[in-house]
């Protein structure tokens, strides 16, 4: 069970910074949209660059151009670059394509899709799949109820061949309740980047994943 | 019938210099997903100040972080941010309140909506909707497929009170078949950027529009 750290709402250089803080505790840094979209690949470059061990997740959050988007972050250095499951059906094919192309992966992004959609998707047995609660459902929402949703949806995927990533504020608090469903990736944001003292947020996180008996030190 | 220029896949200096030639011919300038993507709001800022009389889109397609995300285009001189119409509901609504905090528009871009979808978001008075066939379907699809749906989309649309922008391989031949539904703003891309002589393009579209009936040089 892998921890993704997800960068949102905040500048390079702090990205940066954070990522140094937490680095022995977190498996892959993503690079988030709102990064992506206010400072453009040099992100991707940036972390890619100054983290070289580490998978770098470029949030593109791709709805159309799937061939340019995922070709501009592939080559900016991205290991997995996300596409929205809710686009048409032939933007995530490209995306598969363009993965396949470039020996990289790709994660196909959940929120808001239909049953129908989720179905048709199912058809990618190389993609990871995100099942996610987003920010404004979050912060519009109550928080309880985005935690249960999380765990309804991820029980109504079921068994599966792919890789599942859970995403939606998760914290300390909340993992009890879903690290039992078993996902590939935890993906967490401010539970660690706003927290008081981050590298604590991320050890205790990552001593939890330790404690639990399905999770080796050696994953 | 305004005349709204997509410009994607290319540099800020080449998006300037072709925006600079076609300048007379034009009413809005967006800033697309692609340049975003790729520069970040550099992109946007560049627009903004080369061309101040100019309403500038900023092709965001938001679909979550609905705030954050509005606030840093507004803030960067777009007039005009675009989101998602499949996103969740809350992540529209926080755009539509980011749109009145600012004094600026709203596009909701329909690409991939369930008519359920595009019932609730008709709500939503003051924002223009984007009937939108995607670059991707375009370029995996049938072309004329493609014009074919976005005029019965638009049909279905029916009688409206919001504004009607149309998206999606729109080119000088496909303008007679969607000028008669009366759309506010014809989004148009490659058919400018992407012709020999993109001024004679530009201009060909614009006379037109001046020769339909429906359109005078005072609009």
């Amino acid at each position: 069970m892998k921890i993704q750290l997800a960068l949102d709402r905040m500048t390079i250089e702090e990205a940066v910074q954070l990522a140094e803080q937490v680095r022995p505790y977190v498996d892959w840094i993503e690079v988030g949209t709102s990064m992506i979209k206010e400072f453009g690949m040099e992100s991707v470059r940036v972390l890619r660059t100054r983290f070289p061990e580490k998978c770098i997740v470029a949030d593109m959050k791709t709805f159309d151009n799937a061939a340019y988007e995922f070709e501009m972050c592939y080559s900016a250095g991205a290991d997995v670059a996300t596409v929205m499951g809710a686009a048409p059906l032939v933007t995530v094919e490209t995306c598969m394509e363009m993965g396949t192309k470039h020996g990289k992966q790709v994660m196909i992004d959940l929120l808001h899709t239909s049953e129908i959609q989720r179905k048709m998707l199912s058809q990618y047995k190389e993609a990871i799949f995100c099942v996610h609660v987003s920010k404004d459902q979050q912060e519009k929402g109550d928080q309880q109820q985005s935690a249960d949703s999380l765990h309804s949806m991820l029980k109504m995927f079921g068994e599966r061949e792919q890789k599942i990533a859970l995403a939606g504020g998760i914290s300390l608090k909340s993992l009890p309740a879903l690290v039992p469903a078993n996902p590939d990736i935890l993906i967490i944001g401010s539970a660690i980047t706003k927290a008081a003292v981050p590298v604590t947020a991320a050890s205790s996180i990552r001593e939890f994943l330790f404690s639990w008996k399905g999770v080796s030190r050696d994953e």
